[in-house]
């Protein structure tokens, strides 16, 4: 370590301050004092070096984006505003200055992208590098995965699968644009957060993020609201999009459904509602389970938890 | 992994589900909806295997409980009450479902001593065990560390030591009476959370807990404060638990004041104010730094950043 650790918090204490009107006691005690709303929402969510991120493929400021927008889309996907974060974070001793700093900036540019505020955090030393955020936001009226209703549509904020492709050809040599749009994809996803707003906005009965893949959170909001949820495969096929995730997918040789219904880390949004905006894929109707999420294979085991 | 991510949440959601009556939406969602006052404290403690515990010391359910307990003494030390918590947990997949089980327990335990309730979390895989919790509690007037005023006495909640004591005579073998207790606090601190609701109900000015010590903490709060903390040894020697505390690091033949001055981990609270309850060791004046606070030699260099 060639650095102290008052050197290191107050360089991070440096690239987390800015005004925020409502952070009344930030960075320097034992806790911050935040102003908060009748109703908030609470989510954290963890990255884990060798499980989440690797060093070779990424550098510390798009590992401080990617999972600080894992956090804000939880947040989004509640219907909810961030607000606040708390950065807890485990070095191994062996970093430089210039890679926590750059990892700190990756977190403050998410995190100001979004108008909320990193408020305190921990530092502590361990084998790995992990990264733990928790993120509260503002609410008033939360849009869980339970209130999806027969006749209600499904809808997508964008075709999922990207990050999934991005993992596929990251240790490819020579790519090519499309391979490089999916990388960046996987290693610092671009979260459309004002689509979740829009979805909550428009009426959405029923919202979540699918970073663990559709296929597996569909099931959960099918599950949750006590509906079935029925795919329609050419709804996605109507995506412009799908056309050059086909062609990369044909590349690789891989099934496209295989990404797009399980690739999963995407933060695109899924849906319920009537008139939403964004891709419609399906419909709510009586029953349980999911249907038209068929791939050639069986999913994957997901490469992480969560 | 004898178990597969379902299985553990499940279990997990099991040990921490409880009436609250501020959640909404417990574990389950993308976040957690809750009820929450016009202010709020955050704060967020990590603990990591190897640095902070040693599975060879503590069992699941203390170290479940010592990480919970250092994220709650924070909320009590800014003058406020504790409500909700997120824990997100990485496991390298050896664990037994028992291991993992007893850990919820300890974290829940210490939560409902307090009257705050799990409402969310994360659970990844990594190659050690890593726990990250963020407490977020309600306060109506937060006590930082920078009101301290001249003519201030200072105040601790109860002598601080006994967790470097125990981490001093950990690994012996037939340890008595005293060296249990104070492996008991080095591995699972008993939080007096009341002393802090009692030193902010009191009135005082500025407080803080001293898990990094009193000398770095006292230092911190005269700084913030703008004030010189003057500390008097007899008032430490006067108290009834200093000559156990003494006849162990004796035994050890350990300078005392090391443990009590620069141990650290010990969650005792350090205030000041005027007719405070708890332990009265020094008055606030003009000036700045910390007096009274000398050991035999300069305090070791702490074995976690935090």
């Amino acid at each position: 370590m060639n650095f102290n650790e008052a050197e290191v918090i107050a360089t991070l204490a440096e690239i987390f301050r800015g005004p925020h009107s409502g952070v009344v006691v930030g960075i320097g005690d034992d806790g911050a004092v935040v102003k908060t709303s009748p109703h908030s929402v609470i989510t954290t969510d963890m990255a884990v070096e060798g499980t989440h991120f690797n060093l070779e493929w990424s550098g510390a400021f798009d590992i401080g984006r990617k999972i600080t927008a894992a956090n804000l889309a939880d947040i989004y996907a509640m219907g909810a505003l961030p607000q606040y974060l708390v950065v807890a974070v485990t070095l191994t001793g062996t970093e430089t200055m210039e890679w926590i700093s750059d990892l700190a900036h990756g977190i403050a540019h998410e995190a100001k992208s979004c108008g909320a505020a990193v408020v305190g955090g921990d530092l502590t030393r361990g084998a790995i590098k992990v990264i733990s955020i928790t993120a509260i936001g503002e609410v008033e009226k939360a849009i869980t995965r339970s209130g999806a209703q027969v006749g209600d549509l499904i809808y997508l904020s964008s075709l999922p699968g990207w990050s999934a492709a991005g993992f596929a050809v990251i240790e490819k040599d020579g790519v090519d644009d499309l391979e490089a749009y999916a990388i960046e994809e996987f290693c610092a996803p671009n979260v459309d957060y004002s689509a979740a707003s829009a979805l909550a906005d428009s009426g959405a009965t029923a919202m979540c993020d699918i970073s663990d893949s559709l296929i597996t959170q569909a099931g959960q909001m099918a599950a949750a609201s006590g509906r079935a949820f029925n795919f329609f495969k050419e709804a996605f096929t109507a995506d412009p999009e799908f056309i050059a995730l086909n062609e990369l997918a044909n590349k690789e040789s891989v099934d496209v459904w295989q990404w797009i219904f399980a690739g999963g880390e995407d933060h695109v949004f899924l849906a319920a509602g009537v008139d939403l905006p964004g891709l419609c894929v399906g419909t709510v109707t009586q029953g349980s389970g999911v249907t038209g999420l068929e791939m050639k294979k069986a999913p994957d085991t997901w490469r992480h938890f969560n």
